[in-house]
């Protein structure tokens, strides 16, 4: 493979209203890159697909520029550095960024987002449970969220890269947790894995009454990945102060136009309540501190992370979609 | 008035859904009450009205037990102790508190709110703008819209009781302020005597394009006293890191079932905003630190209040409603 003259990527070519499908993305074999003076030259090893990518494809306002048509799709990926003109950088360094779905990828060093210097724990965890989806739960659920033991806290995508960790992180702070997940397999591995107190299936009759019933003194934080109707029914629990953190909204296929649902103005008056979005881009110096924190956990077996591996370069382009058909379990990332 | 063996109550005679009119409400003449041991008499020469007051009149669960059916009329009102077995309280001590919609209140000193030493402000203005309604306005603006200066404020219900406090505390604070009322005569009274820098007539033609041409560099605090159409066209307006405080839901004519409107999980994720319900009577330890600004404000001549008064209890039944309307310009008050 190193001595190959040409890469493979997948670029967006066309753009998607809603969720991106398969067929707007190209895989092209293109002329491997080289590096020029003071820059590196990286090998994935590792994809991630999030359901942020979403986002990332849209012509709609949004925290980042769109990737633009015919660009390569932008995707946090890990890999190790093959060729360097750049001291600091020698080749073999283990490293992560916003790499892109390719095989290869000429960078400055200030595009790595950071050298994986994580010990024993495999290099795909720098995409998931070490990368960006431990990190956003960590800051999510203690930043914005601010539970206190005793806390009830409930979790929707409660069985997803980011919800597992967040239900995980509040367990060892205190609270009793309740893990929203869509189907018995994923409401498994919310009980058996990721040690929820409660876990519900959405899709299950009876599921508006067992959250009542889980939740009978009021759900003091709601760390929301979904939207939609699942919100909806976690919003009438609230208790009083409670905090609720817009992570994602899984569940909602298209914002143009907003989707109609039932105001949560009253909710947020008589229960004093809080709801907060947040990108974790804004937040780069909390990588490490939460790092520190998930990498003990991890060690202590406190905090237990599951990948599903999808293999070559061309499962990528329908790989965002499955994410929002709930096809996945765990942590969803490419291998090459 | 004082040899009165009787005096006059406004009972809850029936419970309304939604707004409570005239016929929900009865006047009364009852023997006039006499303070027991330790007790008082006040008689009352102010009763406020506020939109608050339709959740203290419904059966949904609320942040106060509703006032019971037959109970007289719950309601801040402002007079001068007439009897009292107290010694810290002397007749003709001017008090404030929760005394009702009557003409007399037989009150333990723990139920008075607090003595009336405002200076030369009279007496009325301890249920608007030093009252409920002023330390409201304070709260909300400053702990949890917390402005910047060169924010931009915009405010619903810009002209009302909290709304034109809001507007000019923001003002005072060195921010830019767009307040949103209804009708011609309320917009004017945002521009003349209330100093907002822009004001719109919500039922104004273009309103909307008003709106975003008022806010072109984002709204950093939207203070809404209304929920509804004129909040979803404010929502869209965010700016990255927007506070909207949730002060009241004067748009809403009924919570059973809640209404529909546009989803808001995207707009507080994309701009990283929050939103944040809050309910005065949580923070008794704040109406002092209020009151010494706003009584400081008004004297240096920063802040105008405009008050509408209705003379007699027979007023009160159709007050509330009134309200709803619309139909007041400035902070409603019944005088006895």
């Amino acid at each position: 493979m190193s001595s190959m003259q040409t890469h493979r990527q997948v670029i967006l070519a066309s753009r998607p209203e809603g969720i991106p499908q398969a067929q707007h993305f190209r895989i092209v074999e293109v002329p491997a890159p080289l590096p020029g003076p003071g820059q590196l030259r990286v090998r994935n090893r590792w994809l991630s697909v999030e359901p942020a990518m979403r986002g990332w494809v849209s012509a709609v306002a949004n925290y980042a520029e769109p990737v633009p048509l015919g660009g390569v799709m932008r995707a946090f990926a890990a890999g190790h550095v093959d060729m360097s003109n750049h001291p600091d950088w020698p080749v073999g360094t283990p490293v992560t960024g916003l790499f892109g779905w390719q095989e290869l990828a000429v960078v400055e060093p200030a595009q790595i987002q950071r050298r994986v210097d994580d010990g024993d724990l495999p290099l795909s965890t720098a995409l998931g449970v070490m990368g960006i989806n431990g990190v956003t739960a960590h800051y999510g659920l203690l930043e914005i969220g601010q539970p206190q033991p005793g806390d009830t806290v409930v979790v929707s995508t409660a069985a997803g890269a980011v919800g597992s960790v967040v239900g995980q992180i509040a367990r060892i702070r205190g609270c009793r947790t309740v893990g929203i997940a869509g189907g018995e397999a994923k409401r498994q591995l919310c009980l058996q894995r990721f040690g929820y107190d409660v876990a519900l299936d959405y899709k299950a009759p009876g599921f508006e009454p067992a959250l009542q019933r889980a939740c009978e003194g009021g759900v003091n934080v709601y760390f929301d990945n979904t939207a939609g109707a699942i919100s909806d029914a976690v919003m009438a629990q609230l208790a009083v102060g409670a905090r609720v953190v817009i992570c994602g909204t899984a569940s909602v296929a298209s914002w143009q136009p907003a989707p109609l649902g039932p105001r949560v103005e009253r909710h947020l008056l008589v229960k004093r309540a809080r709801m907060q979005g947040f990108v974790i881009f804004d937040h780069p110096q909390h990588g490490d501190v939460a790092r520190a924190d998930l990498q003990r956990w991890i060690r202590e077996g406190r905090l237990q992370y599951v990948e599903e591996v999808l293999d070559g370069l061309e499962q990528a382009p329908d790989a965002i979609a499955g994410l929002y058909r709930g096809e996945n379990l765990g942590k969803r990332l490419i291998r090459l």
